[in-house]
């Protein structure tokens, strides 16, 4: 149980600045009270998370959703708060440009004016500090026939070499899938497969990430997780949930028990430790529930699968696996599965100085209350769609 | 071939006035150029659609995105483009209030706020003429345990007895069900089946429409077509097509084959018979494809799916069915869908006086140059989300 | 407390005879040792799950697969051994005239033998006192235009009448949907909205029953049981589990956390009060797994999500809900669900006479031994496919 | 059109020998009239579909449903029936010892008898003269923790190597991935990326086969064919069509779009080029129709697809494509696909001097009366479930 502890303690979870603004649906943006208006109040918030739940100590940025001036400046803000810059999401679908696409678009110039603000974000990370360059591309196409699909990747290709040649010593990207949206036919990274043979021909610092809710029905993500940990092409998670499509609810929300699979595949393939160098990040959108209470939550819910993870009886299961037992073999995981670790993880916060229940002592802190009085006026934060 | 002719000559599609206003996704809303600033101009480019294919008469409306102070001069409006205000749709999901839901909101004071809305659609549909009031409700929740499921059904019932209740003679609402989104955990009218069991109740005033998108994957619709028609509840259609989710693309763009069998049952049951009060209806998100041309192009797959439908050799394929001639009765059925109607379809708008080729008709009548020329300033209609 | 072991106490689930034989996939049927070869040895072994769970006290038949010659012999042998007869199943999909369909077949002559059949079922309940009559039928079409979709449901529809008036006085029959396979392109009853229209042209002894691995991907399951209970048209489950498609595993293993929130409707919606007539049964394929065994795992999977069900705070639940509280809402019931009810149930196991180990307590007594041994020559049972 | 015709003619699909047999669901194997009883008789049938197509010159063989003592011989029947023997098909999922796995099993024993098999097929290619091995994999788990996904990864690879080594000059291997079905957990070969990732390792004698089949729903299977293409990793088809999971209908039947979008990737990629070196295979199941017309119609429905995509205006597409315009690329892809290319196929074969109609030559040839009458007694071929 101290190793358990131990590791626990080390974890570490991301959370992204974005789930403190707005967001919502193509239907409706519900805005919400103390919103934060600018990255500093995001960084803010996030160290709300952080200061009490204890391990998720850095939070990712999304330009230009988070463009400063300074980001030196933001980077002293964010330690001065207890917290530091994690990943650099680009974004490269908001402009009217990309409507058709934007690496991987048909005029070059569209994709020169995109890979410059990828590169623009390799500056960032220099100038933040971060390591870790996400790239999510909503390219694709909406009618057969639309665009070509091998010349997209041949576009796409000849991007990422760009942008990889250009990443410093100790600098990585992470290529991130999606199955469909904002693209409805095609999309020119639709799954793990198509992010991992460009990732291999780039070269060890291009790494797949695995955003949970970016898959077709049915599709086995712990398989996928201890496949790329095998290649040593996972390089991190978008953590959230989903009945349906990329519902980007609350991890751990719609399938705990999946969530709890995926944890005992990094676990078992090693994921947790530092130097696997998998970022665990969440990547969500609380459309109607409060923002800092839904991220402290989801920092919980991943903490108590990876818990749970932990206490699966390794030597047991692989006994019973080399037996060809199947009921022994599932009933091992399920016993972990179904032990409540809520115990041992309030034990643990309060040998961290934390209070037992993140939720109650972020509700009791009146901090909430502060923002609701004093974020008025100005522009609530939001994707700006 | 005459008859068949006769029946497509009579066909009505409608196109909904928010087709002509800017959409998009959550990630990004691209405005296009010549867009209209009201519901005068949306109804003057659903005009252009019916110039060119001769079969789409009527213009859904929006309420409150066709919001205007005197429906009736905005139905003579109409009238003089050649069209006519066809259903009336309500919109209970854009309010501030209707975050948690809006009819079945677990407070009562917005239920009735909402249930008002639903009453002044009533109002509209006296004051435009129209018979038809389209209900579509984003209500649900995201995750478990957020509302009572059985609870919002309680609320759902009384709201809709009300409408009914107010619906005068010859009027009637079509109920219309989703399985997700924006709602992301549980819908409250997921499935037709949820539709249905309401409709039945309340009496021949209501019945339910198929939007063509909003099924789980691999749900046969033609079968829950043919259903309702066999009971006699069969509203209408909301056309659409997905790939993925409620991808809101072009009829018969993703799947024309489905499109077709659709065609089918609803030709074999009478749909096609005025009589039968089948509301034919597009609803569709031209994202990134220019409006009237994607209404045209959509007007024109629906056209052709129809001509296959009705050339299929009903006694050929009665025949085959009997033997239990598996491949036979097939290949009648495939005999009609491999037919290439666009020739018959060319003939029959000669016929009516129309160019063969709606589409170039479009392109080569300078109305798109002029409404680009013209639309400057003011504010693009859209979803207002 | 005392109230939810009162209530689990009281709980009852059904195995089925089938489980106790060999079954697989199109693919291979491995054949396990000391499977049953007749009847009268499933009834053997379904006393052993009933034994140690205390809780699965009845048996459903399988008809032909459990054809005797004195059916009220086979009912004083289960009796003797502790359990009772069950629900009856039906089979009108093994015969080779049914190919192509059994009560929707083009051919009367066919339909004709398969409501000979289904009546013959109805003589079984009496001669077993069964009160339960459960109808699947796997009628539907391969490719469009095999057979004509609506007159399938004319046919299935006279089939039903037929049926129903033969039902005595206490007696009622389930209807099951399924959405594919073995049919590949329609099921004659693919959905509970398909079944729920016939049960209620029928009348009160016609109900639905819902099999937790026939639903289209992503189709909350939940909100079915709440509507149906709701209606008063729930009938039964048929519980097993599925990752893809109809997979027949264990129920609970592949997605307790929905198991737990069908139950939680079960609960809210009444289902649990003996007088709501609402059949638990079990209806699964140990393809791999030893058969007893994983019976005796799949009640107790059942008991657990029925046993969390009961532990979510109602009032704290409902006071969340309707201030809109949505993670407060949401956390009453993972509360629940999060807790580990294995030792309550260990507990209750001893209370009620029993190894607080179901599990370990079968594994301990030597009857796979037993029956391995002794079982030797003879026709292993299955579904002789 | 002279060029289509050339390149139509050259077209070469291989119908595998197990379509002749009887097949079926895990409900039900109908027999069928005049099935072959031995794989020469298979091979008679097939030749039958190729003197009726012109294009169906070769045959897949499974092992050991199509086991012989002299496969020189067999070979040798072959040619004089006008075939040749295509791709030879391991089959290592119907021996007891595969109940939970093949070369991923947790047994040593057991992998390497399932080795032992692969490399007898290897030697059965050397008899026949066959140069393409097809490697499908049933090896799954059902449950999680049943086997550790990672460690069968490592027996995959290493089973794949040692057949990697044994393959001749000029021979090569098809990895063939599924999503699930036997397994219903995991696969351990779930998906085209995992198949990909394995052969990549290997080197060029090793390459994915896509059945159309094994994908989850909404997987967009026209962008794995134009991805694995340009990879030169495209060995192969595995055809036939599916509304849900892996139904095995007809290729083409459930969704003639998507054959043609299929069809056009590989037409668009150089795989119709011989030296691309792609296997045209079919792989079905005729539950309920005549197995040598359903061969027939399903290569006519491959042929049709192949026309279609040969008609697409190449330069126009680009054109559109290059200008981003959405519709007009649409509308280029549509007007191929919208063509009947029925005459264009019927001169073609009666300039190949066969029938203008391959199904009507077929039913009116007295072959299907001759087989049904000789072919009584012994043991009809199937799979031996």
């Amino acid at each position: 149980m101290t190793d358990i502890k131990a590791v626990l303690r080390a974890q570490h979870i991301e959370t992204p600045s974005w789930a403190y603004g707005n967001s919502g649906t193509r239907f409706k943006v519900f805005a919400q009270k103390g919103v934060p208006r600018d990255p500093y109040e995001k960084l803010a918030d996030a160290a709300q998370v952080h200061a009490h739940t204890g391990i998720a100590p850095t939070v990712a940025l999304h330009i230009p959703w988070d463009k400063v001036d300074d980001y030196a400046d933001l980077a002293r803000h964010a330690r001065e708060l207890g917290v530091g810059i994690g990943a650099i999401n680009s974004n490269v679908f908001q402009d009217d440009d990309y409507m058709l696409g934007s690496v991987t678009h048909p005029s070059a110039r569209v994709r020169r004016k995109a890979t410059g603000h990828l590169l623009e974000c390799v500056d960032i990370m220099d100038a933040t500090g971060s390591d870790t360059l996400k790239l999510w591309f909503s390219d694709g196409i909406n009618y057969p026939g639309q665009d070509d699909l091998r010349a997209r990747q041949d576009r796409l290709a000849e991007a990422l070499a760009e942008v990889y040649e250009r990443l410093g010593d100790g600098r990585r990207f992470l290529l991130e899938y999606k199955l469909f949206e904002p693209a409805f036919y095609a999309t020119d990274v639709p799954d793990w497969g198509t992010a991992y043979a460009h990732c291999v021909k780039l070269g060890p610092k291009a790494q797949v990430v695995v955003d949970t809710g970016h898959h077709a029905p049915g599709v086995n993500i712990e398989f996928i997780v201890a496949f790329l940990l095998r290649e040593g092409k996972l390089g991190g998670f978008d953590f959230n949930s989903r009945f349906y499509a990329d519902d980007d609810l609350m991890v751990g929300a719609a399938d705990p028990f999946q969530l709890f699979r995926i944890m005992y595949e990094v676990v078992r393939g090693g994921g947790l430790d530092p130097e696997a160098g998998v970022a665990f990040m969440l990547d969500q959108c609380h459309n109607i529930e409060p923002k800092i209470p839904g991220q402290i939550r989801s920092v919980m819910n991943v903490q108590e699968a990876t818990a749970k993870a932990l206490l699966v009886d390794r030597d047991a299961l692989s006994a019973s696996q080399a037996e060809g037992d199947v009921l022994g073999a599932n009933a091992v995981l399920m016993d972990a599965y179904n032990t409540d670790v809520r115990p041992l993880l309030a034990e643990l916060r309060e040998e961290m100085g934390l209070a037992r229940d993140p939720m109650a002592a972020y509700a009791g802190s009146g901090y909430f209350e502060k923002i609701a009085a004093e974020r008025v006026g100005g522009q609530q934060a939001g994707w700006g769609a």
